[in-house]
């Protein structure tokens, strides 16, 4: 039986979702709770990883077993046994085709910063910092860009190696209350670092280092190096995985 | 001279606002940085004291300085040698007569909660929760009842050595954006435990574990019994002092 879970967690202390010799992953935590839940290794396929100290409020990921499962007992026992950083929300039976990541059909993130002359005590692990001064309304221009299908290139760091750049952003919203400004974006897909070097990029638009034709042009020519740069991983957030 | 300045922590590491022995309190770090700076003991008078593991946004307090005091370098230079979860975020001059704590008019509370079956990996340090069910438009109705002034006794923990329990709320605004509520409270002045009980009774009050009627009672009586419990510290944050 294919079982499909959804989990939140706190990035900070993991080296990423994916399985990594040397370090802590959050697939590993989870993959070793069950076994000492079940006593049977399994093996979570999730819908894409996420860096190095990067958040999910719902990540999704399949797994199969075999054997009798207690699927009703399963989130409060696995929870009782899961470190606080990391817990499962729920859990429900899948078609044995389905697959976490190739199912996906759309993906939301948050990017949440705040605009401060000091790194924020209360904020510096869960928020980018802006340096004012920032002009919002144009950040919300710039956000207009990236609307429907382009390619994306531009707005992806190398390491995958992933032919097709084409994406389609269905949303990409801003909201600022006070100082603090969330980014929700949602999408079929994201490329390698591409949210938070869209959030870099319409933060140095905001900071006036990069124009709208700068946008554009990064769009058109595909040039890594006309977008913004990288923002931090603590500030990202996968929010949610649509199937 | 007499500085006033604007504040920001994180309380989780400390066991308050206040000096005490044997633990370590945000005064305490803030005087000692102050003193590693000038060579020059000062002593903090606060707008008030905040508990162990609450938070603020925007904490004031006031010192004075007889000799020369560089204050242009000071905000850069004191956070330099602070530690991440305490900033300062302004400094002014103000009269010699002026009290951070006796002048202050009115304060901002914000009090973050979620609503989930689950303890969130991701707010379990920054908000508080409620499990579902839970009635948010009954929460609504209930926060009526503390606006204007009344006599807060039995929202409040014994502790202080306060005769006089009359307070005036001008503000209790509650926000939900999906799981997540924020309740917004501002008033002349607060007694000890005031926000988190009111925000425990309110809670109490969407769960149904209290109703309207109860809360009135509780008001009328100054009976401590009838209202809700003390929530979590670690939810709560002064975010603003007014003068």
């Amino acid at each position: 039986m294919r079982y499909l879970i959804t989990i939140e967690y706190n990035g900070k202390n993991y080296c990423g979702w994916q399985y990594q010799k040397n370090a802590l992953s959050v697939q590993q935590v989870i993959e070793d709770k069950i076994f000492e839940f079940l006593g049977q290794r399994v093996k979570l396929a999730a819908s894409g990883r996420t860096d190095s100290g990067v958040h999910a409020f719902g990540q999704r990921a399949h797994f199969d077993i075999d054997t009798y499962f207690p699927m009703k007992r399963f989130p409060l026992a696995i929870n009782n046994i899961l470190p606080d950083d990391i817990k499962i929300k729920d859990i429900q039976i899948v078609d044995g085709g389905f697959h976490a990541q190739y199912d996906a059909k759309r993906k939301i993130y948050v990017y949440k910063l705040y605009i401060s002359r000091i790194e924020s005590p209360i904020r510096k692990d869960t928020h980018a910092r802006i340096i004012p001064p920032f002009d919002f309304e144009l950040m919300k221009e710039g956000a207009k860009l990236f609307l429907n299908t382009h390619d994306f290139k531009a707005f992806s760091s190398t390491g995958g190696n992933i032919k097709n750049t084409v994406r389609t952003i269905y949303r990409l919203e801003l909201e600022k209350i006070e100082d603090e400004i969330t980014m929700e974006i949602e999408g079929d897909g994201f490329l390698y670092n591409m949210v938070r070097i869209i959030a870099g990029t319409l933060v140095w638009l905001g900071k006036k280092k990069l124009s709208l034709e700068d946008i554009k042009e990064a769009m058109l020519t595909q040039n890594r190096k006309k977008a913004g740069k990288t923002f931090p991983a603590h500030a990202l957030y996968l929010k949610e995985v649509i199937y």
